[in-house]
């Protein structure tokens, strides 16, 4: 066989995002782009805040001599401090140059800190449903991804988390705001994690780590704060990037940012930027660490996202749909209304509307909207939605 | 323990171009960084030809809508497709967009071609000397790395390469122009190792890829042509970036190409797009691989990475060093002249020469010298590296 058997095995399980891209596309071919309502990725429509633009045009006039050669693998020092800067200011605790290292966006941090900390067959726990390239990231570098349940709501539910973990567990995966169901963890259910996490190290006699993956970090709504993991657990690693706040995913920009008084912080640090260096990242792209420095604080219009938020739930919910209103993130993550996701999903294709299937997710009986499009794609998938409803008979014809 | 045992490993073995650049850092601070001549990183100096300025100040004056939005695995389209009308000028066979991935730089590209073909404990066969990295990049993706003495001039040897062949080989791995030795690999050896490819893969009864490293491509010199691979091997696998063409090291932008008649060509292309998403990379970065499109004919000065070779090279004979010359890339790689390159380099490091020991590259008794540096910085050494010949009284005091 030419190809690795793993890849094989993987590709035939193809990814439920790329299937619905690949049949979008056809649909597109044959009803016209604009007749199609595509909500099976996520992927920003909003342009970068016009600061980026600014500083981009600003450095392209003035180039700087050697802007484009290596730097260390952790990244500008310059863009780290000012990463540090803003950690201090959001947290209160003292974040330094050192306890950030630039990543190629949040995927590529997140491989980093798991080729850094697994050893062959431990296991990483992940709250599901939960975002699937997780499996690969986690396998890639060695270890097992063990997943529990949330509670219906989709909140975590740490009699699960305790049960699962073990002498294999190296580390939890939290995502909030999450993909795909948009939930935000509130500060009690990850109070109780933390407190969990610190009896089962005592337990255990190691430290467990505490991964946080915040890619959407500054997209919520409603006017809530997201809490601050790094409060109340230490041995905290989070993961981010820009691609969302500043609308930038394909420019592959993020970092990791380790807890100030992380267990082993030297040595966990050394191994981040080993793990940057060999996986062959090297380092994240020199262009976008530049600019992404003094905009810490920018962020594309969070209120969009939060209009189209409630656009979609106000109606899915007027259509009879049992939806979990999301508090951030760009998803929504309704029932489907009929058991099996993936001939639901294939009857909002009958209305030229894109989603994605729960099993996509690890959750069957569900589909994932993903609302960082145009309004107009929302407007015009709407009658597409309520027909269906009506067809499963939840609202009357 | 904290981070993972294999990690920890590595980072007591530490690299040793690493140990030196960290060495350096220290002399720089004790004489100011004028007075230190840093060898030790291939970190181009040259800055990008003016057509990529130009280009980025165009993009940044004229910003395109959804510019810095994720674009499909492989990489835009045009991109692909500008790269595939270079490549079949280049080589007079047909490639189109489809043979082309853009990737996070060759380094990137390396570990998906690795994490697409290799299964566990199978073999890439790599001659040495050479660059460390690639053993990271082989084992991350669970394969062993297997290696092959060259000839006393860096040139292949085929009958050690033939021997190294079994049943666990996936590939063989040339990197030419050469890090560390500058070698380029005449079209005669090429020919032979492809003959022998052919033969081992009639043998074994799988065809044998050929994975060809031409992240140098564009920097050789005594206008000779670089042979071009995929005309004698059609199995053949080139990765590539545009990190010294055009001097973008820190942006991380290069690209796969696989030849038009290598067997399983779907597969093999649907698994190299699989691995750039799943290990993190996602894809290139989207403002780089616009702006390279057109440049593919483009590059920087090599005519002065040339003189600096010819002034190095001159030199170092006329000192008494044995060396073989190079003819590409920016890396000269002489004989310690005592047996302990270590103790040979840290003589160097004394006069304030930062270069890297052979068994930082797999060869103990050599060091390699990267002259991607300033002129003056050779110019200022060459006293050292004379004294340092006198001391071992290769030439009269």
């Amino acid at each position: 066989m030419a190809i690795s058997k793993r890849v094989k095995d993987a590709l035939e399980g193809a990814s439920w995002v790329r299937r619905m891209f690949e049949e979008g596309e056809e649909l597109k071919q044959l009803h016209g782009e604009e007749n199609v309502y595509d909500f099976s990725i996520g992927n920003p429509n909003l342009e970068p805040p016009s600061s980026l633009k600014k500083a981009l045009k600003e450095l392209a006039d003035n180039p700087i001599a050697g802007m484009h050669r290596y730097m260390p693998n952790s990244g500008y020092s310059e863009t780290r401090k000012a990463i540090a800067e803003y950690l201090t200011e959001e947290t209160g605790l003292r974040f330094e140059e050192k306890n950030v290292v630039m990543t190629v966006g949040a995927a590529g941090g997140l491989n980093v800190v798991f080729k850094s900390i697994l050893d062959e067959g431990e296991e990483i726990i992940v709250p599901s449903p939960y975002f699937m390239e997780f499996r690969f990231y986690i396998e890639n570098c060695g270890g097992r991804i063990r997943l529990v349940q949330t509670n219906d709501d989709f909140s975590l539910n740490l009699k699960e988390i305790e049960k699962a973990i073990g002498a294999r567990t190296k580390a939890v995966l939290v995502n909030t705001p999450h993909n795909p169901t948009g939930v935000v963890y509130d500060k009690e259910s990850l109070m109780g994690l933390s407190e969990l996490l610190k009896a089962k190290s005592r337990e255990l006699k190691k430290t467990l780590y505490l991964i946080s993956d915040e890619a959407y970090r500054r997209i919520v709504y409603d006017g809530i704060e997201l809490p601050m993991i790094f409060h109340y657990y230490p041995h905290t690693i989070r993961v981010t990037s820009h691609s969302k706040d500043l609308s930038l995913p394909g420019e592959r920009i993020g970092y990791i940012a380790v807890g100030p008084e992380c267990e082993d912080f030297d040595e966990l640090i050394s191994a981040l930027v080993f793990a940057n260096r060999t996986l062959g990242f090297v380092n994240a792209p020199a262009l976008m660490q530049r600019l992404v420095a003094p905009l810490q604080r920018n962020s594309v219009k969070v209120k969009d996202y939060e209009e189209k938020r409630d656009l979609l739930y106000h109606s899915l919910k007027e259509f009879g749909y049992d939806v979990v209103k999301p508090q951030g993130a760009f998803y929504i993550f309704p029932k489907t209304i009929i058991e099996d996701d993936v001939v639901f999903v294939k009857e909002l294709q009958s209305k030229r509307i894109l989603t994605v299937p729960g099993r996509g997710f690890g959750k069957p009986g569900y589909f994932r909207i993903s609302y960082a499009v145009e309004k107009r794609v929302i407007e015009g998938a709407l009658p597409g939605f309520k027909e269906v409803a009506k067809k499963y008979r939840l609202i009357g014809k």
